[in-house]
């Protein structure tokens, strides 16, 4: 049972048959044609040479299939994992002098031994503090980054850093040295590569071919572009031409490598690689729920950070990047009929051939190629739309998606993302601190008390009723206690106060401090203090301490609350005569 | 009206006679005399010389007295914010090398001006995230510091550091070079001080004091035993036995004195100047507003913010250091009747008035007396009950307490401050994240729902009710989504899911996007999503959004949305004629 949580495979596997094996080939296939060129490309983004990004499709996709909950998750790179793992490793790279694969293994290996710990740990609702608003800007700002920083490759130019000033600004700089036949190879690739995915699958229709036929075919797309443009530069000798060719890469697989981890590099790449855990692992965990929702299947989110861990451990063994799941890849991958864990590990043998096979072709490959799969990649990245609904919604969300994306765009990825989760716990922390509360009165005829602001009801004089609408804690205890005294001071013949405390979750010990406060200053001012609708998780801590001996006392429901204040006062004594 | 808010003085200078005037003058009368010893011992505490403390308690009073809202604050120079003062100042002025008097001038004046600032653009609730369980373990932590630091005074040997290892490590290095006669002095002081305040009142009743002129004789001790260890000094001429003396100090008032503040300087310093100013604010606001409530008088804490941002921008023109209102000097202006802010004017004055008078003499008194008087008054603020207390009210608010005391003990007074404000921020975030959560079920013959766990109550087959008891944000919006899809996983029949909002105080933007996630999978699984006793501001937002018209209906009550359910329903279909 134990050994099966922790090796899903060990669950699976055990039913594993002829039938599920035929659906994880056929997904196999369709998502290797599609992640060849997306690994190549996405490798170049993060600044590694571009069989990184095959090496970083076969281990860890095999990781996972013994490690992960998902039937349909393809990892592998993805395009902002690889962005920030360019502005990580070229910090490092830069600052500290050290190989850069050997930093990008450091990074992926870190964050996989990070996502394992936050797995063993139970950590993973570290991951809730990204929240959507913050997390959608990232990625839209993310998407503006990375198809800026692919305008060099489209252009046959150099663009250096990793914010939007840095590229725009590094773009004009060398603007005048754009190549013609780079621009040429990226803009007929572009063309070609929006055409398939916005037309073809229409115009093969039109000719009759089957819709699933059709629609493998629009999947091979980006790969039928990466052949074309290889003839193209073999056959017209590009390379001569100035138009930057990706070169000879190692044949053959990389060899099983742990190279010396640097306790320097280790401590300058930890903070970002536990935010690439943490937005890697957020990123795949929603596309997982999505897919095993549809199924009615479970995902075992602590599992996932354990698959996703032992994933990025295996890049970093297999001289890749870090790795995840990727959004569009899996939902392929779903779409094509992916039964188990297994299909991942078939693509990854998909992957391994054609390692073996490609490589001594890719040197003609140009660059510029891999640069239009990033930009139609990523554009469907950028929704400004968040912007929009989060305004529409509330200022605090939108404040949160401004701030992200304006710092991601200004001072990068991780500054961007930190600003944004920043912005989010503070607003949330702010509104806590002075909660919404209202002073309640009966509605005519009936036992519900409400608003007095919001509705028509009734209040007995002599007694304030406060509905706090929050949790009690330190934050919002001296807003508490300011309220309930700037009430006592503004009614001055007030003879009783009643807390109702039907919306109060919980009370830490701040806010008991705050109440026996209050209850100590309205004694000393004659005036007794009650608390109403108390819930029993709360009640269980209360009467614990001294406080519910000193109230007047604690009433099951605020009504009554108030008819044990009306039968303590002498029959129809007269107002004054209530004051003490 | 607005200048009256801004000048208190306006108000009660209006109304002030000679009834007023009376109690003002013998308030202030018996808060100088207190006053004097302890300003100039913790002048002494911050590493300043003694006259600064006097200074620091002239012009800050006058400051206090026209913008402060409360009648009874005693505003000057107080242990923990002295010590912190140590703390900030001894760094730069180590660091830095400037002029360690000309630092402190620099923080009393940042603190002022981020007072006022808060102050004018209602930014106190900052002051809300410093929780009484953190202030509380953070006085005693400091009150041990600074006990630990006047035993080299007591002693006749120096210290150093402003941690307890540090100074118990100089205190033991330096154990060699104890001075019998400042031993002997110190330890008269201590004893002839804790007799005066523990006996000396009963001692005088015996011999038929009168009990008002006892308590003015017992406050004025401790200027007593200033007197008597100076006229020991100077009879037996201390000095030449080694006792350390205050030595010369400049005689008469200081100039008025705005040195050249160094950019530098002022960014080493804004930090702690923020936490003081912090700090030095909830100390005084609190016992304010505990006197205030005794009258039932109101503090305005807005204006307390900008009546001591006042107080110590007066210090750093007067040549002082920073100043908050202090607990034990308040009480005893309050009990001696002070009326109005006036009352700390006239302590100024008399303050003034032994700075020109004084002065002269001072050069005699030992050093030890001030140690002494210092030891005696820290030693009410040491309380470590708050670790019992907190261990049994809650285990979250005991790991504030502890971590921020060991914090301040070990690693000074900022980072154990800030380890108890970020302890206690993630707890919340941490707890409010993985809300208490209960299955509902009807109690039967009526319209209540209760948690399955703790009642006896019935529940509809095909029906999941879920009621989730913390507003949903960000932070617990994924754990949503866990718990309802692994509910709805759990129970293969399922047909509806009813999540009931009673407790729900906001939804923010990640929650409503979980809670369309949430309706989109069940949806896809054909099983319908309900929502009742949704709050009035929760429904104002939601109605903003598309949810609403995907919802298989939102319920006035968790009773409603049963009958709504139920009449959905065929008439005694069987329970698998419900499945979808």
């Amino acid at each position: 049972m134990r050994l099966k949580t922790y090796f899903p495979i060990l669950d699976w596997g055990r039913r594993y048959n002829r039938q599920t094996l035929t659906s994880d080939l056929v997904a196999a296939v369709i998502v290797t044609i599609m992640l060849i060129p997306q690994s190549l490309a996405y490798a170049l983004l993060a600044g590694l040479p571009p069989e990184v990004g095959l090496y970083a499709s076969i281990l860890p996709l095999i990781a996972y299939a013994i490690f992960g909950t998902s039937s349909a998750l393809a990892v592998g790179p993805v395009a902002v994992v690889s962005l920030m793992t360019a502005s990580a490793v070229g910090r490092v790279a830069a600052e500290g002098g050290v190989d850069y694969a050997s930093a990008a293994i450091v990074l992926a290996m870190l964050s996989g031994l990070m996502l394992v710990g936050m797995g063993l740990f139970r950590l993973g609702f570290i991951a809730n503090f990204l929240s959507h608003p913050v997390i959608s800007g990232f990625i839209t700002a993310s998407g503006l980054i990375i198809a800026a920083s692919q305008l060099g490759g489209l252009l046959g130019i150099r663009t250096e850093g990793h914010t939007l000033p840095d590229l725009v600004m590094s773009i004009f700089a060398n603007i005048g040295a754009i190549n013609g036949w780079t621009l040429a190879v990226g803009v007929v690739a572009v063309a070609l590569l929006l055409w398939i995915r916005l037309d073809l699958k229409n115009w093969l229709g039109r000719f009759g071919v089957p819709k699933g036929v059709a629609t493998i075919i629009v999947r091979a797309g980006p790969v039928l572009v990466v052949f074309l443009t290889m003839a193209w530069s073999a056959g017209m000798d590009l390379g001569a031409k100035g138009v930057a060719l990706v070169g000879d890469v190692p044949q053959g697989l990389p060899m099983l490598s742990l190279r010396g981890f640097d306790l320097e590099i280790i401590r300058q790449l930890a903070v970002p690689a536990l935010i690439i855990s943490i937005v890697g692992f957020v990123e795949s965990i929603s596309v997982a729920q999505t897919l095993a929702a549809k199924r009615r299947e479970r995902i075992a989110p602590s599992q996932e950070l354990i698959g996703l861990g032992a994933s990025n451990i295996a890049a970093a063994i297999g001289g890749g990047y870090p790795v995840t799941g990727g959004f569009a890849r899996s939902v392929v991958n779903f779409d094509a009929g992916a039964a188990t864990p297994a299909a991942g590990a078939f693509t990854a043998i998909g992957i391994a051939l054609a390692t073996l096979l490609l490589t001594p072709f890719l040197a003609i490959l140009p660059k510029a190629t891999l640069a239009a799969t990033i930009v139609i990649a990523v554009l469907t990245l950028v929704d400004f739309s968040i912007l929009k609904r989060a305004w529409t919604y509330s200022r605090a969300d939108f404040a949160a998606v401004a701030i992200t994306i304006v710092g991601t765009l200004m001072l990068g990825v991780e500054m961007g993302i930190a600003l944004g989760v920043g912005t989010s716990i503070l607003v949330f922390l702010y509104r806590s601190s002075v909660p919404h509360a209202a002073i309640v009165g009966q509605v005519p005829g009936t036992e519900h008390y409400r608003n007095v602001k919001r509705h028509k009801v009734e209040t007995v004089p002599g007694v304030i009723s406060i509905r706090v609408d929050e949790s009690l804690y330190f934050a919002n205890a001296r807003y508490l206690e300011d309220l309930v005294l700037e009430q006592v001071a503004d009614n001055p013949g007030t003879t009783d106060v009643v807390l109702m405390c039907s919306a109060v979750n919980a009370i830490d010990m701040s806010a008991l401090e705050s109440l026996e406060a209050i209850q100590q200053r309205l004694g000393d001012a004659g005036i007794c203090l009650h608390l109403s609708e108390v819930k029993g998780p709360v009640m269980d801590k209360l009467e614990k301490t001294d406080l519910v001996s000193h109230l007047a006392g604690v009433h099951l429901s605020q009504h009554l609350a108030m008819l044990a204040i009306a039968s303590s006062r002498p029959m129809n004594a007269p107002r004054e005569g209530l004051d003490p």
